[in-house]
């Protein structure tokens, strides 16, 4: 039986095995799609401490993952598709496995929800992103788009303006969700353009983005809007579905856990972007991760004295 | 008027200001003694995510310098004495001015405790060191005492042997705290002689430190150990005196927050050390840097709307 499983090898589950690892836990990590997770989906981080020109996001997951595995500790790659919690013992059914461990860690990550338009995967990375922060200062003087009515469509509009010579937001009801402030800061910011009723039909582009076709829902007019980036804010999706009915969840499905990491269930913990919190970055992630591995440390303390 | 002010420039204080950068904020950060705080007291830092093979902690503390002057944010050398807030107006008092916020990040970290035991303060310099980067090389084939038994003892202990001709790891309890990895390189390194359920009493010298006065906390016999240094690792006391009556503290004096690193008063955010926390460590102060950081630019919108 493993001290601990960690569910996720992004930023928060490749930091928790980190730490796991110097407390000297035997330690799982399991990851079913990509080492690094949706991070995966910015090519580069200019907002990670520690790195004064940025890094490529590839090369910094690389050396994550080089420190958890210097530590003896194996990446398996392979989807959970249950947990069971048998009191003390965490059960973790994978398709052709039953995996056993004193503790959990899940950090199993979120992603953002897709407009589901043609060109939209073909060009992430290549002017379709899903982060203002992370990929804004790539479209210093461009004219980009911006996708979605909420707060976080609505601060990331204003963000970008701090980059971009234009930006175009487009949402497709007739009134913003985002709160009050942020609307009306919207409205004095000379370099958004609403575009309301409107929704992307299709990202266009050679060998990337150069233009977006709009149609607007009220009269089902088309036109064509000539831009160098389109960020997407409709939504993120936790990956927590297979812990339903097993931790507490909040409205949206993020996992509820306090300061220290731990989950409505003793023993399990949570960290990184599958988790309620008031930031998501990687940065915040890592955090989370190394203080999941200490809560570990603490609880799996009483069991290995024997 | 600054948007923000940072009060600490460690890893939480730079991290803070490297997204309050991001986000536009007019941020100016002071410190009382030295950038970096007190982690640039070891040489090395393995378990920052990132750095495989681990980095100087000098380089990592001037690239997250380099990040945050890079946004044009300055790093002004000055203690605090005072803050006053005036509802929304946040004063800092220091030597020679008075400086304005709308809002506030404490980053102010957290500084060695002592043994309280006679001796210590008459040989601090002469023998008695907090800090093993710093006074290491003075102890060149000299043998000298460790005191503590949490991470930051043990992997001192460790650093120390590098010079050192024999470590005395002088711990009051039977047990080390700290993690299983250094536990095991402790019970390996054959510089380290492990002292258990034993304290310092007294510290003794003519003009520096040539001996300690040992008792068994088991069977109360006391020893004279000749040495000639005491380092000293018995835990952290936050820089938090000038808040007193001011921000919320717990009964050892760190700020309390909640998850979004609020304190007690609302447009003031805490991060890093100085916080309560369940794990001090780089990233956790950087992960709270950050969030700190993301609250003040939702407290500070309203305010630049105009």
């Amino acid at each position: 039986m493993h001290d601990l499983i960690i569910i996720g090898a992004g930023p928060a589950g490749l930091t928790a095995g980190l730490y796991a690892g110097r407390f000297g836990l035997s330690t799982l990590i399991i990851e079913k799609n990509f080492v690094g997770g949706q991070i995966i989906l910015s090519p580069m981080i200019e907002n990670f401490p520690g790195f004064p020109v940025g890094i490529q996001t590839d090369k910094l997951i690389d050396n994550m993952r080089r420190q958890v595995e210097d530590l003896g500790i194996k990446i398996s790659m392979r989807e959970v598709e249950k947990i069971e919690i048998d009191k003390d013992i965490k059960k973790i059914f994978t398709q052709d496995e039953a995996l056993q461990a004193k503790s959990l860690i899940i950090a199993s990550g979120a992603y953002p929800k897709k407009l589901g338009v043609p060109g939209e995967d073909r060009f992430v990375g290549k002017g379709v992103s899903y982060c203002g922060t992370c990929d804004g200062p790539l479209f210093k003087d461009k004219e980009i788009c911006v996708v979605g009515g909420g707060d976080r469509a609505l601060e990331e509009a204003i963000f970008l303006t701090k980059y971009a010579q234009k930006v175009n937001l487009i949402h497709r009801r007739s009134e913003f969700r985002g709160s009050d402030i942020l609307k009306k800061e919207i409205g004095c910011n000379k370099k958004i353009n609403i575009v309301l009723d409107s929704v992307i039909d299709e990202i266009c582009g050679e060998n990337k983005v150069s233009s977006v076709k709009i149609k607007n829902l009220k009269d089902n007019k088309a036109t064509t809007l000539n831009c160098d980036g389109v960020f997407i804010f409709v939504g993120m999706h936790p990956n927590t579905e297979f812990l339903k009915n097993i931790l507490q969840l909040d409205k949206d499905g993020f996992i509820i856990t306090n300061q220290e990491m731990r989950t409505s269930c003793e023993g399990v913990f949570a960290a990184g972007d599958c988790r309620q919190s008031p930031l998501w970055q990687v940065i915040t992630a890592c955090g989370d991760g190394a203080i999941a591995a200490q809560g570990v440390h603490q609880y799996v303390m009483p069991y290995n004295k024997h």
